[in-house]
């Protein structure tokens, strides 16, 4: 029920996904709304409805989605946590299916808190940055924990291996940034990842790491500024644009490629955004997803399936992280 | 003698400064490569050539900064500081400047530290982000007095009245953000700033608000990534373009307006950066400052000065801050 679209386009996408790609989903949310929709696209009693009288509104309060258990959000949450369902797929509120992802869901037990990856592009491909606004005061065993989470990502998702991984900082030398990464430098260093020291802000468009840490707080305003400037840029070229007709007719004869260009840089084009170590995986879709994006959410939700992402994560804190790190914050 | 173009660009930066806006300047450097600039130029005899026999390095630590007592930065701020020179305009390293600009000149009586503002473009306007880089660790009475700072710069340097100033968090409402943002509310609550509330990475290229109060790791981190995200984004729309000749024809036709757009997101096209807050005008040039950007820095210090910048903010922070928020931090 959550999302601009909802419930036509997510259970259109349900569909897309059961007919192109095999995959079954079970549709959370209100009935009356859910089944006349399969009915006219003739796959009524084909997906599982289970019906939830309530909504979860834009803007409710993390304690508020916790109590109201008969949202769509929570029921949805409850069936993954009891196994009746493998993912969790949702366009509502962010905030909201953090919390279900969070508190309903929770981590793998290896894990103190699950933490959001994106992978951004970049001229030379992608660069996963973690946490994006999950976790708002952390420490550091929480960013170790980021790092493995997202070199974890990065090697079983992307395909990257040995991936280079980095600490959000300001100054490129050890000893530089605030008193956060300063700490959680030496637990970088002490472990089995392939820790390449500081990165600054501009590493993270750059390509030169294939992993960067940060807190939830620094990540979420990096990913929505950068958001904002991409807007800006495009809307301050189109008002320059529109001063000459020469430039008109450049812009047109650009536009397929432009396109081609927004596909690329657009992360959520491939289906929204992971919360990374939740333990089954929760896939946060954009409010504004059509069928499309839920089909590829439901796809991504899938591949972390299939790529045992959870198994290997758990491997990995337990072989990345050595003994006396792990003993010095029991 | 900082910057790729020292002293040659900066030389002649000041040669223009004074030709076309009647400003003097002191060189500080070695003497024996400034006087050929002049003397071919010239000039000679008629700009003070103050000598400094060494140069900051790029990367050398604050307190190398500090100890290097004959470097032509280091005389420089020295000159401020005794009242020589009214300001001090440098390419070279940026924390080197900043050192020198917090430790040698010093910040205005009333405040504790200067910070960083940079007027950030965007469709409507520009918005002030503060701190971007001068203070890493922060209290909520610093970033207190960088909205007073933020507040001062918007409405005596850019003309905006009444600035709607923000703080930047994750999450509109009260309540939301890291426990920094939490405490530092209740302050620009408190004070007489046209304060707004909260304001997300989104708002900051979205014209919403004129002043972005953030610490200097964030807003370091979020300037950094910004323009790497230009870089980013113009590589990968011309490997698109690339791709296709009509494409690269509506790249040809669209390059004056690009131009003209690149022109006005360039933030220190005007002239460099400012740590506002210092005794005396600090500019902050690009270390690939040519004549035309020294002599704009130039200019930009100037209008510091004529503003009485530094007046009405020691004004600012006695006015808008009310008695109770002070003695609640004496």
């Amino acid at each position: 029920m959550g999302g601009d679209y909802a419930p036509e386009e997510v259970v259109k996408g349900c569909l897309l996904a059961h007919r192109e790609l095999g995959l079954e989903s079970i549709l959370v949310g209100d009935r009356e709304r859910i089944e006349p929709i399969l009915q006219r696209e003739g796959f009524q009693g084909r997906l599982e409805v289970v019906h939830a009288p309530e909504v979860v509104q834009m803007e409710e309060t993390p304690s508020n989605v916790l109590r109201k258990k008969s949202s769509s959000l929570y029921v949805a949450g409850k069936l993954v946590k009891e196994g009746r369902a493998d993912g969790l797929v949702s366009a509502g509120n962010t905030g909201a299916v953090l919390t279900v992802g969070k508190f309903v869901i929770g981590s793998i037990e290896e894990l103190e808190r699950p933490a959001i990856g994106v992978a951004l592009p970049n001229p030379k491909g992608k660069t996963v940055l973690i946490d994006v606004g999950a976790n708002v005061d952390c420490k550091p065993l929480h960013l170790l924990h980021f790092a493995v989470i997202g070199h974890t990502y990065a090697e079983e998702i992307l395909g990257i291996s040995r991936p280079r991984v980095g600490i959000l900082s300001i100054g490129e030398e050890e000893g530089k940034g605030n008193e956060l990464v300063k700490e959680t430098y030496p637990l970088l260093k002490a472990s089995r990842l392939n820790f390449v020291g500081n990165a600054e802000g501009r590493d993270i468009y750059a390509g030169t790491f294939d992993v960067i840490v940060c807190d939830g707080f620094v990540g979420n305003i990096i990913l929505k500024a950068s958001e904002s400037l991409g807007f800006a840029v495009l809307h301050m070229i189109k008002e320059e644009v529109q001063k000459s007709f020469l430039a008109k007719v450049g812009a047109l004869l650009m536009r397929p490629a432009l396109n081609s260009f927004k596909k690329k840089a657009d992360f959520t084009e491939y289906g929204g955004i992971p919360l990374l170590g939740a333990e089954k995986p929760v896939i946060i879709t954009h409010g504004r997803a059509n069928a499309k994006a839920i089909r590829n959410a439901i796809k991504v939700a899938n591949e972390f399936l299939t790529h045992r992402f959870n198994e290997r994560l758990a491997e990995n804190i337990k072989t990345l992280i050595p003994q006396e790190v792990k003993a010095r914050w029991a």
